[in-house]
């Protein structure tokens, strides 16, 4: 049960959207765009980090919904989510995208761990100010957010099919608060 | 030197907005609506919380500049700030606002830190749900942008000055961008 009373049986952040929606707004809009936003980075790779960092966290609801529309995003090459969550230096992505990914874990560590030497290899491998800024921000928002739904202990579902809904809904639709009733 | 090519002299969060504004907006609209929007909590209070999780994330740049706006808001119980920082327990505050602190500390580390018993200590001081949401997501949201500041290297001016200045601005004006020239 959430530690504050919201509206029962909605999962994660969307709950305590629902209790707060003045915060709730800015919440939405950021994530929107920085996952869905103009970027060098695909939105695939960018629900990727969302996912390596949340995983990193320990935040089931914010790993399983991000995995979904990550996996939704990468389409044919789906099975990449689950190499990254397990190893990504094993992963069959782009050397690029591991060194954002070892800047990422990183910054869920603090932020001070981020070094010259993580930025310099990822120039190495071609990333620009815009691939490392997102990266970063991306990183810590969902610092935020992982927070944000664990500290409050939000319903977690545990049918991983919830998931597979939600992440096609991620997917296609981003994220974008539900109309009022 | 920040790790990205950020207007140069221009400290902290706000030179990585100048970098991305489209992001930086939603940063600052959320930082307002919590800590100057409607709340059971002062403003003084949430400062301080804010400052408290920054210092246990040892973000130099967030760390004075809060605890510089907490001081101004305090008015002449300004005193208050420090010895929070240094040891809050000892601290001439309420047990309530104790107790928030203490779940503020627990989310700086990870959001599953936070225990019913931690919940119900607060409650039994007074706490409602809305004190606790938003002790919750200002120490959520202060991990975010302490990743974020530190992340990127931002500058971090050293003279003491430059943030009484800016806690006068931020105690008088809020969290709204300059405008554009």
């Amino acid at each position: 049960m959430a530690h504050i009373q919201v509206p029962e049986g909605v999962p994660g952040i969307r709950s305590l959207v629902m209790f707060r929606p003045e915060s709730g707004q800015y919440l939405y809009d950021l994530a929107q765009v920085l996952l869905r936003g103009e970027s060098p980075l695909s939105e695939a790779e960018r629900e990727l980090i969302a996912t390596y960092v949340s995983s990193r966290n320990e935040c089931a609801f914010c790993t399983n919904s991000h995995a979904a529309a990550a996996r939704y995003l990468f389409k044919d090459k789906k099975q990449v989510v689950d190499v990254v969550l397990n190893h990504y230096q094993a992963a069959p992505i782009s050397d690029k995208l591991k060194a954002l990914l070892n800047i990422a874990g990183k910054v869920q560590i603090n932020g001070k761990e981020v070094l010259p030497e993580d930025i310099a290899l990822a120039r190495q491998h071609g990333a620009t100010d815009r691939d490392i800024h997102d990266t970063v921000l991306i990183a810590a928002t969902f610092s935020m957010f992982n927070r944000y739904v664990d500290g409050l202990a939000s319903f977690t579902p545990t049918d991983p099919q919830a998931y597979d809904e939600m992440g096609v809904r991620m997917g296609e639709k981003g994220y974008v608060l539900p109309a009022k009733p």
